[in-house]
């Protein structure tokens, strides 16, 4: 009998989501057990009851990160599956809600009226625009699908794969300096791996025109943080906007909180909703009880 | 022969993009004279040079609204067409930018970041949302289609016309409480009218639920300007978002300027870019030497 282990600030929510569907053996734990093979939670909690789950066959993810999990010194003797497919039209209105932001001129319309000035701004549009996706995973294609709803041009730079057909060019390898050049907005929507550490250094954003604006929903590891604090402080792009960072919740002292032409929110780009979520733990069970293999499985070496 | 006078700020910009057709027969009028014909122009500047125009057959209006020609004082021997078809995209840019800056709680972060604090907001979406368009031409099926892009609802009202595909449930007449009843986004796209005049007063607004916002792109008449300062004060609804006012520029003593949870854009939420309109006049200047009827035909009763 498949028994469940639920790790999650929602886990009432989950469970509720889950008994809906009435399947006839499926059995809920309400701690770690040794009969436990299912666990469904926030990697941070399933990483510290690894070690009271000696049977766990299979873990779901209720985030796309899962870094907790990737430690070299745990276990990785059962399926790790992420949260896929569920974050792409979150973050298509986290980055494009910001990129608007800056075209229609917000926060000069907003100050004007603070002084109570009938004042024209130099509003921007996205129409026309050239966005690049650095990763273009499922989020990333739907940020595509996006882009070109309101008509953008779209580059991607991924590490081999070329699979989203709202991609108008895709680049590889070592044209990433390449690949920034004449973009808009670059966008960073990468999992944290040895590979994507400071991918986005001085060098990269030299590359980048004047006028570009940077946007991390990825994970903090991507940015040399240093060179993108220079960037912004000497003008060599236009502005950026970091839902992530290096360290978390960002120290008090961090020069980011000063930055010019800087904006940040506190990794909120693409909250869990467990709706969301119980959808994507209920399509993987109904495979994992008829023995087929899972969806979104995560590749402990490959790290996503 | 026919021949054509350009009234607008960006007359070279328009006379570049139409000499680059290289039609024919077409000659260009430096001021207004008897021979001329055909007008491309901004309406208040048409409307100053009608009498100097004695043989006009046809006036392009660079705008969508074209009152400063509907006094019924002037003349309506001429055909008069719009600029249509050009700003759903522009509005749709400004519409949901200004949404999403509501959804993502772009303001809060704004705050917390100048207090250095990492602070949670509760963050919303779009998805599952229910937006209500009060007009549904042109702009008001592109903001429709980028509604249902992002998973929403979208209700339409209108005088009769049920044109656009992406709209998921009609009102006419005198449905217009129930119309607004349940929406989260009420946008007015309304032209300037004799029966457009306060649609949006007390009664309206108090139909409207307590979490909704409402967004004027159309024009400043639809709106009872106090009703929607009450509502506002006394929280009857969540915010208000206007790009056009009864009077413009607004007086510097009109309430708004310090009405809580009000954002004011002045008249800029989509602008004639000459690009733009210059395929209209081009495409319509085709029909006109085939001596065919023209697009976008402004019926001088209607006012649209």
């Amino acid at each position: 009998m498949p028994k469940l282990l639920i790790l999650s600030n929602d886990a009432n929510e989950y469970r509720d989501l889950i008994e809906k569907e009435n399947f006839p053996n499926l059995e809920f734990a309400l701690e770690p057990t040794t009969d436990c093979d299912i666990v469904l939670g926030a990697p941070n909690l399933i990483r510290a009851a690894l070690d009271a789950l000696p049977n766990l066959k299979w873990a779901q993810s209720t985030w796309a990160g899962v870094e907790p999990l990737l430690d070299i010194s745990l276990r990785r003797d059962y399926i790790l599956t992420n949260a896929r497919g569920v974050f792409g039209g979150l973050m298509s209105e986290f980055v494009f809600g910001h990129l608007l932001f800056h075209e229609k001129q917000i926060g000069f319309h907003q100050q004007a009226q603070k002084e109570k000035r009938w004042a024209h701004a130099d509003i921007g549009m996205l129409r026309g625009k050239t966005i690049g996706l650095l990763g273009v995973g499922s989020i990333g294609a739907h940020l595509a699908q996006t882009a070109k709803f309101f008509g953008m041009t779209v580059c991607g730079y991924t590490r081999a794969s070329e699979t989203s057909e709202h991609v108008d060019a895709y680049y590889h390898g070592d044209q990433l300096l390449e690949f920034v050049r004449g973009l808009d907005y670059l966008v960073c929507i990468l999992p944290r791996t040895q590979d994507t550490n400071k991918i986005v250094d001085a060098n990269l954003l030299k590359a980048l025109p004047p006028r570009a604006i940077f946007v991390n929903v990825g994970r903090g590891n991507a940015v040399d943080e240093s060179a993108l604090v220079d960037a912004l402080t000497q003008k060599k792009i236009a502005a950026a906007v970091l839902d992530v960072f290096e360290k978390e919740p960002l120290p008090e002292d961090h020069p980011f909180w000063t930055t010019p032409n800087l904006r940040m929110t506190f990794h909120t780009s693409a909250l869990s909703y467990p709706a969301d979520i119980a959808k994507v733990f209920i399509e993987n069970y109904l495979l994992y009880v008829e023995g087929k293999p899972l969806k979104y499985r995560v590749d402990f070496a490959r790290g996503y």
